[in-house]
């Protein structure tokens, strides 16, 4: 408040709890940002700048297994393929990080927020006593064409599935989490995958969603996350191509194209 | 000003002349939105918006020629590529421009904006009286790896070359345009071709930043009018890929991918 | 098909409608690029490059009125504010209109395409048999807090209202379109306001929502279409704001700040 | 190489040492993923994916303490006001993420990097000979109207200058990393601030582009460095706003606007 916002209207059009600053101070979530460098890992940071508080170590190491698991997919990863070309074009790497990242849409970077909601939506149907089982099937009866977080077009299991869901089988025993997102995750698997002879195994998204909503963080969190995890391999990626020197990297070798495309 | 804002250094903080809105009052650069609507054309309305006033007729029929020249150039180009795999990740065609718009950068949409640079500088010089040779070859040799509008690794001549500079010459000839950058954009490429076996000829880039020139944008706006030009190709490709109904395209068809890639 | 892409898999990966290049030659739908050039009008190219035909002059005119009307609304929209603040931050001017073009999402550009569901609704509803009154009570009572292409939270009457109605207007009497989304519009408002002290008019969305469907676009595109108007006001807004030549523009003057923000 | 891509120049050309995938299979930079995760933490793998080695301990954790510092700097910030007003757009988190982050441009975030160059010249000129001294001397005579890394119109002193330098002392001093460039910068420093009433102390551009240049990053990874950190504090304030439910926030409140702006 002084002359120029006497009733402080514009200042609170922009108030948030997430940081304050004034001349010399620079506080995030409360905290004073020098106690924070040098004594705060940057996982515990993501995890205090969405919630609020610092994580318990079981908490911060479990977010961080599921961040690192999503860190890269490879060049075939539309998000990937963008980054790398965009970083021949001339723009800065933010920007052909930005150019990538904003393609973590609902089909390429939103199964894990729409599996948190599927597991979600599970633990509600149970919780009217209808019984577990009973519950997966009516909530993947209602999803008949695809099921986020299960089946992968291209890893018949997915190597990143067994340690994420082992990490979270002990942080359950030592009740660091619930465990009922895990118990649904399982549960959607196993009934899925009954006499079935190909199986359709829990993806990164369905291992990384349960790992996210066991901590509680809510569903559109889950892209959130991700877009973090990603955002390492982007700029790998993108960095890779910068140092490369290509200029203006088509998605074809140009070897093959005279005939056909420029 | 108001009770919220007495000294009015808010609104002076977004205060602008390209628009002015009041309850039940739009105007554009002065003038009220009804009296546009129906009356004038795209190409003007851009030109209004980013010049001030409106464009005679034959000032717009010009720019809109450069317009319609660069509307697309296939998916080999990155933010064409770019612009088609988004569209598959589920984010709406707002999102799939702007992932490819932004890659309009120094390498890829840039060369208007820097050819624009290039045939100003000629002119400085060659208003030193050091003749207009003189004035090509020594901003010529101040670039040895790359002279941005001539050249096209793809065409051999660029189909878009004639018409543009054509209608260039018809409007230097009616006293449309001053015809200066013009004779600077032939002398270039004249200097650059004798006694070379494979022609380097003006490229789409140099065809229109002689035009963008001509009419008085300013550098920058080359790269600026290019991005609404091929805005539409962008989106036209990002249309045609969002009907196929594919998800999550890669660059590189599935098929040849189990022995390499995801 | 050669040698390096023997079964033509890789360049079908990449095959499209929109344009066709060889050495040489560039067509777009079907059209050498040479003959559109200084013949076709921006707007006739926006239709030719969506649809694969050339629009008749009527057509050309309605659509061109449509995206004359959306071209800007002022630094309040966040798209506008956003472009104004990314022209301030060191990137060119393809990224801030990128970066302002990405924010045309579901709230802030995505009321058109969502004014083509409803209307398309309402018409199919009527084609039941159910009547008009009926169609359009029905669903409207679907849509209980927000109705795509009615109200404005700042206009009382949108001056983009009336004339591209009566545009409209004219070509259903001329029989240049069939008339039939204009029809539900109107139903739409007037059941809307009976009785009503403060009217809920027509907005911007719901009259080029209207055009649109009108001339055939689906309904996706009403929101591309605006993606290539709102492009000229984003431009024209990043590039005064770059010509003022602030350093990161925040969202308050500065003057305001010590005591509360940075 | 198979029936599709004989010469295998397809896959060549997305060829990459970042990862590498194959049925059941994930390495990156030649670990396997399931190796990572629950062993590395999110710095480590940064480290490892930009640099194809896992860093020592004492590496990653100057590299985690330059990343924490970088996090936020509240809503006047542009990137962050533009993540807040894109999550009001109907968009989702990623593509919030990416309008701001799209932002991190040569004046927003882009001064680490160009402070990185700036420290590597001085150098560069001490090693001829002439001293550290001269060195800087010259070097900022030649940077006149703005020094990269140094000077803040907001905080007199940069409260995260000092914990950021003293972990480099230590570094230093244990032969973690070699000095050059904290000696470079504590030079640049001193020499701008004799006999100056005002200070122009370090900012956290100077300190973080310090730490990225004395563990060996490039200079534009300085900047992608920066995005992953700022990344944090955008998608903190993305998801803020988002919990509180506005559409379309303009930059100023709607109170100010009825007699100004809509």
């Amino acid at each position: 408040m002084n002359d120029i916002d006497p009733t402080g209207a514009v200042a609170g059009w922009w108030a948030t709890a997430v940081s304050r600053m004034e001349p010399g101070v620079i506080e995030l979530r409360g905290h004073p940002v020098q106690e924070l460098i040098g004594t705060t890992s940057l996982t515990s940071m993501i995890w205090l700048m969405l919630r609020g508080e610092l994580p318990g170590a079981r908490e911060a190491a479990l977010l961080e297994a599921a961040l690192v698991a999503g860190v890269d997919h490879g060049p075939q990863a539309p998000s990937i393929a963008i980054a790398r070309m965009a970083a021949t074009c001339g723009v800065g790497l933010n920007s052909a990080v930005a150019s990538a990242v904003n393609t973590l849409g609902d089909s390429h970077g939103g199964a894990g927020e729409q599996c948190v909601e599927l597991l979600t939506e599970i633990l509600q149907a149970e919780a009217t006593g209808i019984g577990l089982e009973t519950a997966v099937r009516q909530v993947i009866a209602a999803r008949p064409r695809y099921l986020p977080g299960f089946g992968h077009r291209f890893h018949p299991v997915d190597p990143r599935r067994d340690p994420l869901l082992s990490l979270v089988d002990s942080a359950v025993a030592d009740g660091v989490v619930p465990g009922d997102h895990l118990r649904a995750g399982r549960a959607v698997e196993d009934i899925l995958n009954r006499g079935r002879a190909e199986p359709v195994p829990m993806n990164i998204d369905g291992a990384t969603a349960i790992i996210y909503a066991e901590l509680g963080f809510p569903a559109p969190l889950a892209r959130g996350l991700f877009v973090l995890s990603r955002s390492i391999g982007i700029l790998a990626h993108a960095w890779e191509e910068t140092e490369q020197g290509r200029r203006n990297k088509g998605p074809i070798p140009r070897s093959i194209l005279p005939a056909h495309l420029p």
